[in-house]
């Protein structure tokens, strides 16, 4: 469709259709959009601009850290995939199969990727001999795919982007500190960059990863009250260097099997942007993600001087932030919206009047409010508003959260809340699998973590009245 | 294996044995490996740093043209692959397909994407209405898969990465001059960057790509004399676009086909990395794609103040260049050979002695030259002599390839340069694919291009001696 048609459209209010709204705003922002391949997306440039903004502030953080890049193969054969046990039960009903390649059937068939822990055990078990070659800290950024039946634009699709870490550690010690420090990597990527607040915890074994010995997490709460997964980091104890063999030889010359690690952050993130910080004009971009930071608009550009005034704006401000001039030859007022559903962070207008007074009218995209600004001020001033508006944007989703976040200490409380209010529960659990289930399936919450701060809001479980072991977050997630 | 062993071991000489030499260096430069998955590799850390800084630099290079990142999805379904004749002919052979989603079978088979012609263009079909829509210059980093039955580590392997550029514009011309200019984006990237010299020019329409009107190419000489073809971009004119229906209405309201083009360069760089600039005693890195560019060793470590001089240098350093100290508790000439190996552009050897002196010596990878350089003079020196490294290499590659650049003007010469010699011949040629093929066959040297800088080296066909159409380079090549 043509630019101007799709933008007259109507977004569907959050309060109305939450889903609506968001399919609406995915599609309007110009982030996505649907492919003839079922299931699948096609990051557009608005998007993919997200996701490389993202890349590149987390891939600085891994390697701060240590973290070294690798890429492996995208294929893994069959024979490999089932070598541990319960990581081919939760993976295999969900992988697409090769069979043929060119004109011959393989002899094997391999499963395009829907993570790589056995290819990266196999690689490993080849690389490390002795402990000189621990650890290992590698992380690849690729694409992995799942065949979800049901799939939502950077939510779930069949497709997605993610990096995967993959870690070798000579000690079980070494491995539980690896998995934590990444998990505070996410954390503060989420709230330091995103704008994000999370939550830190452990999955319980219900929701661990297939594999895992631990799954530490992080949840986000989304405008509408459901909570999402946003970065694992799990532990693997030996268990996979035992099932693919990965040994070295320890200082006395004795062979000892490696303690792993692999942890995850995706595209779904971008999902995250949307639900936690758009409102009902669309899209609102957390400043140190939003690939133009600046847009700056003409007034009047047809008078003499305005035009080249934007420009010489543009180019003072280029040294400091992402800037564009919209000099297209839609009305001021058409490209005002289209910024607004773009969620931009600032809109600097300059026409004939704030020429002659020498000045700027700055917007501010989240709270719409208006900074007139010197020339000579208009860098300094934006850096201070953006840097305002990503703690306000923090600050405005941390009390979302906060309220709506209730306590239940009782089962009858625990449905009210789930009948009559939306967000996180935080609840005693008895630490049963069988309780969790009968909790989910009775509500459709699940357990989101088990909170690294743990309060004490009573005895017992929340469900079934035995003793209680630890409090939860509950929701419903995505 | 553990590294000492490694080390230790034997690189076979470049005149002995050049393939096993190439194996030799990739293996022992830590650069990539063998998996599981026959013909597929890993990209260990050293080789796939490489290819983040020749992504930065292209990446950075394309959207100073206006290119915008996107990226569309790994699978085609069949249907889509169909429907451009040339193009599924050449491309459907070598395909990995894809029948199962999970326990289901498929109702259509899904290719792996070998390239992403058809994705881009049933994504154009829907995006672009308008000439207000165009152009759209668009480009994806990712992975692509081709089921070769003969694989060699970064110069062919049934999966590997790159780029794809994909464009549509309104008119013929624009999009011929879209092709040229990226081409030159190569052109420049790889003498710029990499100081490997290339030849631009248009490939034969034998040779040209599947479903293009014309291929232009980079080609380049590896040290045993066989080209590299080392980036493509293709023009498709409105063939594609006639095939998947790509259309936009004009300024008087006619409905037009677009014109289109693609431009690709992979991870075989890497490999041409080695070939162009290594030698003996392993790789040789040019300075720009170095992940490492100086490695400092501390000499007599375990003096006192020599581990800190080395960590003073190396932070000094760190703010020009990409440097780190060897404290390993290897012996220095272990170090140094290690890093030969690995290609690291310069060396900082720095012991008591120098200390005293107020020195560190400096040795370049390529030529062994040391020079004494002053403390305070550290940074300039390594700059410099960083700088003259390059314009070295890329002038030695220079020599070697012209040295390696015959002309023929009958097919006695043709044959006998071809019997005795190597590189690039230089010949006329009448235009005609059955005498293309039949020198081919003969000989095993295809054209590699039709070069922009056309000489007349004669009047007739080198090979069937019909009236001459063109020169050409012809060679064997990789």
């Amino acid at each position: 469709m043509a630019k101007d048609k799709k933008l007259v459209e109507h977004i569907t209010a959050m309060d109305e259709d939450f889903a609506q709204w968001y399919t609406d705003v995915v599609r309007k922002a110009e982030l996505c959009d649907y492919t003839s391949v079922k299931g699948c997306m096609v990051f557009k440039p608005a998007g993919y601009a997200i996701w490389e903004l993202i890349q590149k502030n987390l891939d600085e953080r891994f390697k701060a850290t240590g973290v070294e890049n690798v890429y492996l193969p995208m294929f893994i054969p069959e024979s490999l995939l089932e070598k541990e046990k319960d990581h081919v039960e939760g993976f295999a009903p969900e992988v697409a199969w090769v069979t043929h390649g060119g004109l011959n059937e393989l002899q094997e068939r391999l499963c395009v990727r829907p993570t790589s822990e056995t290819l990266f055990c196999d690689f490993y078990s080849k690389e490390i001999e002795s402990y000189r070659d621990l650890p290992k800290v590698y992380n690849q950024w690729c694409s992995v795919v799942r065949w979800e039946k049901e799939t939502r634009p950077f939510l779930r699709s069949r497709e997605f982007l993610w990096q995967e870490g993959h870690t070798a550690h000579a000690t079980a010690e070494e491995a539980e500190a690896r998995t934590i420090q990444m998990l505070n990597v996410y954390a503060d990527f989420c709230e330091d960059v995103l704008a994000i607040p999370v939550i830190k915890g452990r999955k319980t074994d219900k929701e661990k990863f297939a594999g895992a010995e631990a799954t530490y997490t992080i949840e986000s709460l989304m405008h509408d009250g459901k909570a999402l997964q946003s970065g694992t980091s799990h532990n693997f104890g030996d268990g996979f260097a035992r099932a693919f063999g990965v040994q070295y030889t320890d200082k006395d010359n004795k062979l000892q099997y490696v303690h792993q690690t692999s942890w995850g952050m995706t595209t779904r993130m971008i999902g995250a942007i949307i639900m936690v910080h758009g409102d009902d004009s669309g899209l609102v971009l957390p400043p140190k993600v939003a690939p133009t930071q600046i847009m700056i608009v003409p007034i009047m550009q047809k008078k003499e001087g305005v035009l080249e005034k934007a420009e010489e704006l543009r180019s003072v401000l280029a040294s400091n932030f992402r800037v564009k001039v919209d000099d297209s030859d839609k009305s001021p007022g058409f490209k005002f919206a289209e910024q607004e559903v773009k969620g931009i962070p600032l809109r600097v207008e300059v026409g004939p009047k704030d020429i002659e007074a020498g000045q700027a009218v700055v917007v501010r995209r989240d709270t719409r409010e208006k900074t007139i600004v010197p020339f000579d001020k208009l860098s300094e001033t934006c850096e201070a508003l953006l840097a305002q508006m990503h703690d306000d944007m923090y600050a405005k989703a941390k009390a979302h959260r906060d309220a709506n976040t209730h306590v239940a200490t009782n089962w009858d409380e625990f449905t009210d809340i789930l009948e009559k209010k939306q967000g996180f529960i935080k609840a005693m659990w008895c630490g049963e699998e069988a309780c969790e289930t009968a909790i989910k399936d009775e509500t459709g919450a699940t357990t989101r973590c088990i909170p690294f701060a743990q309060e004490k809001l009573g005895d017992v479980c929340v469900h079934c009245g035995k003793p209680a072991k630890h409090m939860v977050y509950f929701g419903k997630a995505y």
